[in-house]
């Protein structure tokens, strides 16, 4: 039987549980794909850290880029992490030396993808990167092979789960955001800094690079990215009033011929299939032509999701299965204009924090009429006790650019006691 | 650029939708997998129907067993149906001729898999039939592919549109399930001969290939197949009380290392993700090690969804991905004892109408003692100006064949006015 030989690169959590998995499952992945996947070197940056594995001292490598050179190696498993510098380095030379690679690295595909499946199918070896996007659910497979027949419109979700856990908990136990953020932190549902899980970076990652599966388009940074630290409790009691929860959705659409990349908390109808996504779980929507609307939903994280997207990888490359590494030629690929949000329509949800005299709502409703945004629901919640007052608005739909001026202008009024929220709302 | 020349044999609504397809496609898909799908020939039993397509004269078949002769053909899509006869034949004799094979039909698979992809095997063409379970649900390429790290412990779901929708009506219009499935063979979301949707057959032969795909296994008729005729919507309406919804599910499951595999309705609770599958949707759920719950939901039938799927195995083939038809060798695939389910626990759902007079309750709650199943709950309700009663009760876990056993006795006493009913709830 033919044999794949691999490098794997990074020995944490991850890289530490793929290798004993793919040595508890050497047999079987052989008998699936007709090819052995033998792991024949190791390399990481600490190679004295305490860890859940045991390797022979062959397989460790002098130095991380040598799997770069050595003629016996196919196959480098980049387990590195981050945009720049070592994960960098290594994916580069590993193409330009025609290594097969497969990676979990969103930020270093989300920023040079382009530059590097432009190498790989110059050399002809695969990019893979499954891992990247939502650990455990296939939906970059899905998108290149299962739903390869279909022109998407439209795909969205629920992308990071962390900041998915935290929102659920901060509905379920009634608690603001600190205080679930270092429950979480204590859980292991958050990482020790979770900045990027937080401020949407981690999910504009992502989604950038299910963008460009979906629109055979190259990678596109004019993306509106909001993360969810300026969530309170009492604008998910507001929003559980009015019928919806809050959820930190990715969302890439086609709309009369024109893209929009976006990331932001979105206020979303209960009764939909995303508003019951609860914890660490991710879930990807795509509405296709012709298949209409799919949903992949699993676990977004940990070594066990991230360790079945990698071999699945890993498999396709066992197979023989080689493929652009963006489902089209770099050659093929379109350079799409994407539109700034400030011209898409959207409904809002503004919650005002002022002090409770009188006109400051006829104030801020004649505010809403100079930028010509009509008022579709008006709740003002006097809160106990204080000369202070809640007003809850939300609104028709509207060009964005005018929901934002309404939002600076009245954050600017004296009567204005909290930084004021606007939270956009799902027509779905 | 290579080029795959195709044969599609069955030119009903799905063959001229697919034929359409590809005339449009050609281009994008070929750009996609680096070949052509040419198709050269087509043929289909009633030559002069009318139909939404346009074909040159030139592509016709005199006989469609000579897409099997020809050497131009590489692939030939089977589009006839049907376990026996003309589609039998098509797909043996193409694959002894080393064509690959694309296919939608479940009733084939399930019964002849086996042999079929040994053959398929031996003349290292593909047999695909990703169309043939949950149409545009790529559940089949998701498990051989996206999944395939993973040891799937349970797969199950809602399999059948056609059954869910009745369900899913029968709730909403309060309707008997006669009145609905009248409806919906005018909406066209029922065949004008459903029976293989509505007694479970479809989804049987859905769930043994499905099954065989999860545990590596052969096909097995060790399958438990109860339909949706006998719901009435009492039934539904009970089961709305107590807190579950009433689906025609499909399970395969490994307990304590004995697989069942099984097919009735059950009631599930409402707060569930199966249970919010409405309508005619189709979703799949795995659960795999290491990768936990995995979801996959769209559209089941249609000549769309159909197409998505048939067109996602042809670019396989178009991209040179061989693979075995069931993940794994024939010679790997393993000769698994599936166990029966009258020793598997179930708690269960039943009702007995019966006259209502004195020692009815006794005798009924006295047969459960005897076959040692013990109630969890009983709800007797009267029904108004009549002189009979609807006595529900819910069990607690109990062995399968003593739930049949009561179900059996009860169903003889004369105190009974109509057949009893027993559907097993849900744990999940």
């Amino acid at each position: 039987m033919k044999k794949l030989n691999i490098a794997i690169i990074g020995l944490g959590n991850i890289g530490s549980y793929l290798y004993n998995f793919l040595n508890k499952n050497k047999l079987i992945l052989s008998k699936k794909n007709n090819c052995i996947p033998n792991v024949l070197y190791v390399s990481a940056k600490n190679k004295n850290r305490k860890r859940n594995v045991k390797i022979n001292k062959k397989k460790w490598l002098k130095n991380y880029l040598d799997a770069t050179k050595k003629k016996d190696v196919d196959l480098i498993i980049e387990l590195i992490g981050g945009a720049e510098g070592a994960a960098k380095k290594l994916v580069f030379n590993a193409l330009k030396n025609k290594k097969h690679v497969v990676t979990a690295n969103k930020a270093l595909i989300a920023k040079y993808g382009d530059q590097l499946s432009r190498i790989a199918e110059q050399n002809s070896v695969n990019l893979e990167f499954e891992a990247s996007v939502c650990g455990g659910v296939p939906i970059i497979r899905s998108l290149k092979e299962g739903l390869i027949a279909n022109k998407i419109k439209k795909i969205y979700g629920i992308f990071n789960g962390t900041s998915n856990y935290i929102l659920s908990s901060m509905e379920k136990e009634n608690k603001n955001f600190k205080d679930v953020l270092n429950n979480a932190k204590k859980l292991g549902y958050a990482e020790a800094n979770p900045i990027s899980d937080l401020n949407g970076n981690d999910v504009s990652s992502k989604l950038k690079i299910l963008t460009s599966l979906c629109f055979n388009s190259f990678l596109n940074n004019n993306i509106h990215v909001e993360g969810i630290s300026n969530i309170d409790k009492e604008d998910i009691i507001n929003a559980n009033l009015l019928g919806y929860k809050i959820k930190l959705l990715g969302c890439s659409e086609l709309i009369n011929n024109k893209i929009y990349q976006r990331v932001h908390p979105t206020l979303i109808k209960k009764s939909s299939y995303v508003a019951g996504i609860e914890g660490v779980l991710n879930a990807v929507i795509t509405e296709g032509d012709p298949v209409g609307q799919s949903i992949i939903q699993g676990e977004g994280a940990g070594p066990q999701a991230t360790t079945s997207a990698l071999v699945s990888d890993i498999c396709s490359i066992l197979r023989g299965n080689i493929k652009f590494p963006f489902s089209i030629s770099s050659k093929e690929r379109k350079k799409l204009k994407f539109e700034d949000i400030s011209e898409r329509l959207f409904s809002a949800y503004f919650r005002f924090d002022v002090i409770d005299k009188p006109g400051v709502l006829s104030d801020i409703t004649k505010i809403f009429s100079q930028n010509k945004v009509s008022v579709k629901r008006l709740i003002q919640n006097p809160r106990k006790n204080k000369a202070i007052s809640s007003i809850v608005i939300i609104t028709h739909n509207s060009k964005d650019r005018y929901l934002g001026k309404i939002l600076k202008t009245v954050s600017s009024k004296k009567y204005i006691l909290k930084k004021p929220k606007l939270i956009r709302i799902d027509s779905n």
